[in-house]
């Protein structure tokens, strides 16, 4: 075990536009990389096995773990449904990194990778049951218990984007219509410009980051009615305007929470890590010995 | 251990209008009894202890295990919210009776021992992940994950009615007051009467458990999409109307969960136990050594 602990274990996060890697020991980083995601599957495969090559120090490494978009199968074998990785859908994508580079090599959805590592190192380390949340394109959710993934019974649990907060008979009336890029795309604004007219004061802006923050609290307050946590940590590209919406997402909260303990207890914080969360989460797979 | 495993647990479920007994060896049910719950405190353990020294063969006895409506604190000390049952609001119940009768007693929440019940020996034996769900004058909530109830960090999981499903920006919008007894008197109906209305093909009864269908679909979803268990197991009095909207339940659900797999494989039953599953699962607590 002390030996294993001495050597390195590499972690991949493959997002739709880049590829992070990241070196761990001791659960300590080593080295960083960021690259752009080739878009056919051939050309993905190339570029990683390169990469890693690269970054790998020649038998002093344990494993690679590798977080994916898209809920995978219970065996961790491919991704079920990756709609923003068309490519590696129903591909085994560890197996073949495996046996070319004759390195263990497991793979994870990369929200529960984020939240692992959000839970181990990062803004809830300390915490025993703790909920990631991305708000980006989709609304991505993991659950961290004892410094373990929860993966439900197949291995799909945390799709918290996809529960069912605003019905009204038409549309899905998902977190993520409301939670992610979506929300505002319907309002022909996008975020990024959003964020910057919020900082000169604009009215309109500021007041859609309001209106998006208590859907967020609705969304946290279900969650911690339903899980009771003792943490959500938040990441994901529109957390980085937090300033505008996190205070008003957490008055909903606090009108939302059943348990009066839980109401006063629970903890609501940005990511610690930003952009290589999801890549030191996958290497913690391989540091946890899974 | 095995002496113990050979001895009795005793578990008592106190609810608004009755309270039940259940008398258990190596979970097999040896004696039930179901009485009137008194309505002021001194009353209503006076009772409870005349009928636990009736009940608990001499020397014979584990321990109590005592159900509860409304959450409880950490410690499982007392209820800190009970709206239905005032009388016992911030009062260790337990400890009193331990002290008392000289017995080893535990305190859970209700709908935690009815889902520990179906968990067990229920609907839902060998399943590994499961939840519970009782549909009443509120909507309760449990998680048992191999046989243990989740309690998450505060204490408070599974308070599945207070999650939000159709926010409209005044009422709450949770699932309880979709599906609970609320539902159906926002309606001028009440369910019991409905209940012969739909057997006797009314249509406006067959059309209000229809939509009350499709509303517990979409909270069943959202606990799919977020724990991903491996059964859900529904109860409680309004159950009893099940063939009026479990399948326009299960319809939504289909629609609603993002895995699938776990769209394909999640088990959605009916309650083994009617009204003693919560005073089974109380004695179970003990059985299972908490």
């Amino acid at each position: 075990m002390n030996t294993k602990k001495k050597m390195y274990a590499l972690g991949v996060d493959i997002g739709s536009t880049n590829i992070k890697f990241v070196l761990l020991k001791e659960s300590k980083v080593f080295k960083k990389r960021k690259i752009l995601t080739p878009k056919s599957r051939d050309k993905l495969i190339k570029v990683l096995e390169e990469n890693i090559k690269e970054l790998v120090p020649q038998g002093k490494i344990r494993g690679i773990g590798i977080g994916v978009p898209g809920p995978l199968n219970k065996k961790r074998d491919f991704i079920l449904n990756p709609p923003n990785l068309k490519c590696l859908a129903n591909f085994s994508l560890a197996k073949k990194i495996e046996k070319d580079l004759k390195i263990k090599t497991r793979m994870e959805n990369d929200v529960n990778c984020f939240s692992l590592a959000e839970a181990s190192l990062g803004a809830a380390r300390k915490a025993k049951i703790i909920v990631g949340l991305t708000l980006g394109t989709g609304v991505g959710g993991g659950i961290v218990q004892r410094s373990n993934i929860y993966k439900g019974a197949f291995g799909s649990a945390g799709e918290i984007g996809h529960m069912t907060i605003k019905f009204d008979g038409n549309n899905s009336g998902s977190l993520e219509e409301y939670c992610s890029e979506k929300f505002f795309k319907r309002k022909n604004l996008y975020s990024k410009n959003l964020d910057e007219k919020a900082k000169r004061g604009d009215k309109k802006a500021l007041k859609t980051f309001e209106e998006y923050g208590r859907y967020l609290g609705i969304g946290i307050a279900n969650i911690i009615n339903v899980l009771d946590p003792e943490a959500v940590v938040i990441g994901g590209g529109i957390s980085k305007a937090s300033k505008f919406f996190l205070k008003t997402a957490k008055q909903e909260v606090k009108k939302r929470v059943f348990s009066p303990l839980s109401k006063k207890s629970v903890k609501i914080k940005m990511a610690k890590f930003k952009d290589f969360a999801g890549a030191i989460g996958a290497a913690l797979i391989i540091e946890n010995g899974e």
